[in-house]
């Protein structure tokens, strides 16, 4: 029977920032985030596929915490009521106890091409997802499209704002800020 | 002196997109496209760095064509009116006798993971330019950001219909209407 020990995962994920920040991702290894958690290599492969996943896992759920938004509005929602719910089902996702580390992820992400091209194609993959979700809710198309890019972008850009050094509003927050500076320029 | 045959680098363009739809992406080398099109390898490294670079270069001044729209645009123009002129400009790149290669390359590209990610990437690159042309014009963030991605999805959008079967009208005609559908949405 295999024991999971409870914290694991998330001490590996912690061990696995902090050598991807000092080393850089190159060249760190599963073995050396393994060493640093206090687990063998073979823990760390029952968690994570591999070093990159540990950056990439729970993309799913990312995308799902956005896309449940849409599924569980009215039927009469308007194409930006569902983009406005999309971002706070979303939101719950990025709880405070997570700006940390979303701070590091980031930060390792950015300073490494290969991972920043895996990063983007992860923003069309949320793009793409709530394409869809917007047109199975009865948006038409190019609305469903164009909603569907200003839910991801009013995200991204709430998201980096809300890594900031020094920010303490909530995610939340911050995207209605967004979503508002958004409706006035689209009224200019 | 190395001489220059007018037409080698579009022929080799052509043999490529040819081989790559026939074989695959991965199937393919310098080598096959350079014997497709009569030249020598060598021929082809003076062309092209690398077999994906066919599919790629021209990258700056694809996203020269918008942002050259922008730095034209009257000092008072809205960022609206900024999307809008990037989009015209933009639209000069793709005249209509690029359409069926543009197609072919679309089609190359969707059957491969890692050229997908390229794509995305190059997507990404071009949002990323439009957002620093309209802060060099004058936009505030967060507005010139989703002013950027606005004109980026407009133009994805419209360049998928652009090379969908049977369309033909020009890509400046298929931008004003997906902006319309984007004013009607938007306030909505």
């Amino acid at each position: 029977m295999v024991r999971w020990e409870p914290g694991t995962r998330e001490r590996l994920r912690a061990a696995a920032l902090e050598l991807f920040a000092s080393r850089g991702f190159d060249e760190t290894t599963a073995a050396d985030i393994a060493a640093r958690a206090g687990v063998t290599e073979r823990t760390f492969f029952r968690h994570y596929a591999d070093k990159r996943d540990v950056l990439f896992l729970g993309e799913d759920e990312f995308v799902g915490s956005f896309t449940a938004g849409i599924a569980a509005a009215p039927a009469d929602a308007t194409a930006m009521e569902l983009v406005a719910a999309a971002l706070r089902s979303g939101a719950s996702y990025f709880a405070d106890e997570r700006r940390a580390s979303s701070r590091d992820r980031q930060a390792v992400i950015e300073a490494n091409g290969a991972l920043l091209e895996r990063e983007h194609h992860k923003a069309a993959a949320l793009g793409e997802a709530l394409g869809t979700a917007l047109r199975t809710h009865g948006v038409a198309e190019p609305s469903a499209t164009l909603a569907a890019q200003v839910c991801a972008t009013v995200f991204h850009i709430s998201f980096q704002q809300w890594i900031a050094d020094g920010e303490t509003r909530s995610l939340d927050e911050i995207e209605r800020s967004v979503l508002a500076d958004f409706a006035t320029l689209s009224r200019a």
